[in-house]
């Protein structure tokens, strides 16, 4: 008998992400391909000290094994920090604390979704999602959008004519198109929703980046019926190398979590938690949050303003209000795989845009990062892609 | 449309353990119930150097997304430490950091498992790996030991009659029988195991702490074809609230691993990783370990004593060389949830045994754990079930 690997597994597609970051990971190469906080503006500082304060003061809990739902005054941070940024109305019992959004993305689907069963997602979608989804051997719908949200009238007629178990959107300056929904696209949105009751992943990352307008109510505000489950992570915001991030939902659901958590890890680190926890008391994280927005709004600006001025009028762009990307779409006879080939020769790199869809084709897109390289770099790397796009115009 | 639950989320079966656990929480319980480390081994304030010493050095590294396989210094230094202490042959290429052995369980059932296949465990089995299991909904079949390891016929048969996709083992002082199999048990299972070519999770957390003794060779050094799954974890040696744990195995297995912890949650946390490694590198962990296995030898040398000098001898029970945890069984009149409801209203508690086994029936055995009481605590303890076993003999 030969070895033989689950099935998810089998179908997990040689991906050529691989070959494309090691060519990325020469020296001299400006790369808006990845989506890494800026290193700069970790706290290390202050992280050392929290450290110091929890292993003085409560080192048997943070050191030993804790409750799967997590840390409880870590949750409660969580639960008054989002009833206050999004409007929500949660308590700790509401949030299990993960590791890392994606862990939330795993684990929901395996709470909600059998192999076979129908996930709907947006026309393009998060790529870590689709791959965790996959895990579960999952179908997909493609819902589009308008600039302004999911479109409500393709919405409505997929709910109609598929048997939906799950929902995935992110409504804060999405990965990777940068749009964020409307008010009042997330109110019929959840209108629609509720009436099919189908549980909603709201998946916020970058929620708390935003660099100018309102801060939006999360789903959860227009949700009757207790459908929405809102993944959130300290990764944007404070440092991905803790990995920490959350769900916040009603108390059955996290419930039906807690019994997953406990069999896929137990918990999240206590030492983590309760470090971030520390953290968060003794030090000023709107103040720090503010700090990350002002770096990340000059160098969207810097990005905005060198495609404003190098890019050929045919290749259109989003322009995110917050989060960490921006999207482009090339006029439809370009081939971004193409177009990446030739910007890496000129020493600039991008996402090419297919991966984040569901369906085949959708050749002409590409994603941007704008977060971890300075302005200067971003305006040169800006105006070397500029050149291949020019020299490719038709 | 209701909510709907996947199938292996609605298949998880209602436990008392919650309901036992609350019993037990009570402040004057003795309880024997769970597997903690003590906590006064806890290297606190090393580990608050360590993380100095990391947000110093490499703040941007251990802060920051990190690789799915995990922080490579440290990768090194479980290959080398496994090399010395069980005489395998690895390399860093042959590791994967994990939160926990936990998600090495469930990561490995999802690697080699579809719905429905069949996993060889142990007679009775370590109960957190059965859950994790479940995950991937298969099917069990149960293989006797008899104080040695696994009998080699009824594995031999168990895999003659089935097609089975993955074995489970816990060699070295097992969870919940305290039993290590011989080393000339190990080299018969490998060689059966060899010529059915079935993967095994080898599972050894507890294999660092003897109290007497000769270390035995991991079943990887008899293993010819790469079968066999180490997991490993710094959880007993260390202190459990990092969540570190590993998958070692030959170089295809990981990188399949790799493929899957990448989309479970991108990484284990740099963050404890970085700090584990700086604590590794600067203390003294061989000490350490030194002191929790003087600690450990000294209170299961109390609870044996205690027992042979207080339980009635129609009660027979293990004598581990090692580990955590000591296994009773009672005659087979008595039914050890009653026994242990008794207990409670004596103040005292333990686990009853059938959560340890994947078939019905199994009402007559016990599980003590003596690593988080003092010694005066355990005779205390001990003496307390000894009186409530003695009224229920018949």
């Amino acid at each position: 008998m030969a070895i033989r690997y689950s099935d998810p597994v089998n179908a997990i597609k040689h991906s050529d992400t691989g070959d494309i970051l090691k060519l990325i990971a020469q020296p001299d190469m400006i790369s808006f391909a990845g989506g890494l906080p800026a290193e700069e503006l970790f706290p290390a500082e202050e992280i050392a000290k929290a450290t110091e304060i929890v292993l003085k003061n409560t080192p048997g809990k943070a050191l030993q094994y804790g409750p799967s739902l997590g840390y409880d005054p870590l949750r409660e941070s969580i639960a008054k920090r989002m009833n206050r940024m999004v409007k929500t109305n949660y308590t700790k019992d509401n949030v299990l604390v993960t590791c890392g959004s994606q862990q939330g993305l795993d684990l929901l689907c395996r709470l909600f979704c059998n192999k076979g069963d129908t996930v709907l997602v947006e026309k393009p979608s998060y790529l870590g999602a689709i791959t965790a989804f996959n895990l579960s051997q999952v179908n997909y719908v493609e819902i589009p959008g308008d600039g302004k949200g999911m479109i409500i009238e393709e919405l409505e007629k997929a709910l109609k004519e598929n048997e939906v178990r799950l929902i995935y959107v992110v409504t804060d300056f999405q990965n990777p198109t940068g749009i964020t929904w409307t008010r009042e696209r997330r109110e019929q949105f959840m209108e629609v929703v509720d009436r099919y009751e189908v549980p909603v992943i709201e998946d916020n990352p970058y929620g708390e980046l935003r660099y100018e307008g309102e801060f939006l109510p999360s789903l959860t505000t227009f949700d009757k019926k207790g459908l929405v489950c809102s993944l959130g992570t300290f990764s944007k915001t404070f440092a991905p190398g803790m990995r920490l991030g959350w769900i916040a939902a009603n108390t059955t659901f996290i419930e039906k979590c807690d019994l997953l958590k406990q069999n896929m890890d137990l918990s999240t680190s206590p030492f983590s938690q309760h470090v971030c926890e520390a953290w968060l008391d003794n030090f000023d994280f709107d103040a720090h949050v503010t700090s990350v927005r002002d770096l990340y709004r000059s160098r969207r600006d810097a990005m905005l303003n060198a495609m404003d001025e190098f890019f050929p009028k045919e290749v259109t762009y989003t322009r995110p209000e917050g989060g960490l990307f921006i999207w482009c779409t090339l006029p439809e006879y370009m081939v971004s795989r193409d177009i990446l080939k030739q910007c890496i020769e000129k020493k600039v790199a991008f996402v090419p845009g297919d991966p984040f869809f569901t369906s085949e084709g959708n050749t002409n897109f590409l994603r941007l990062n704008y977060s971890c390289n300075d302005e200067e770099t971003i305006r040169t790397g800006i105006q070397r892609i500029a050149e291949v796009l020019k020299a490719n115009l038709k």
